[in-house]
């Protein structure tokens, strides 16, 4: 594996006059909140925290998605991050108050 | 799991003046065969073909990498999408003249 772990962000960005919601400016952010977070704990040549396109769950952004485990995390802020390196990256857990379900994904806009 | 396989693209875009490779326009138009293989099989639900910013192999792209098994991909092109799909989205194999390899990693620039 050439990345331990490989973290995923949504920073898709709609025209303003767009009917949908983007993760946009706030996925930027939560970006940079992981890059910091896993260079404060040196884990930056093992995990890449990865500008993605759009996640294709817009209604629920900002939107990640963390793989080999492939678990999603919703509406995710700057704050939300340490906690979910913690949880996700360090350990193999998940951070069920922002996980995404299976139910939420299929009703999704 | 949202998707049961996920592809990244890179579509990263440099500016003309810098040292380094970039996937690009030749990334786009990997996606763009990769979205249309998925439709032509009616895997578009179960399967998405993702943009991706930089996925940290400028040297060999246009890159790919394929989840959650974790398959990376090097310079790919259009015309290897139908055999990527065939054998590591339908099939769990991987396509082994394609495949970057750990060393290729390491060596990047």
């Amino acid at each position: 594996m050439v990345f331990e772990k490989h973290i995923f962000i949504c920073i898709n960005q709609r025209p303003p006059e767009s009917p949908k919601d983007c993760c946009g400016d706030d996925g930027m952010a939560v970006r940079i909140a992981f890059v910091q977070e896993l260079a404060k704990r040196g884990l930056k040549n093992s995990v890449r925290a990865n500008k993605a396109g759009c996640l294709d769950v817009c209604s629920l952004g900002p939107s990640v998605v963390i793989y080999p485990a492939g678990i999603w995390y919703k509406r995710v802020t700057p704050e939300d991050v340490p906690e979910i390196v913690e949880t996700s990256i360090i350990g193999d857990g998940t951070v069920t108050r922002l996980q995404l379900s299976n139910a939420e994904f299929e009703s999704r806009k």
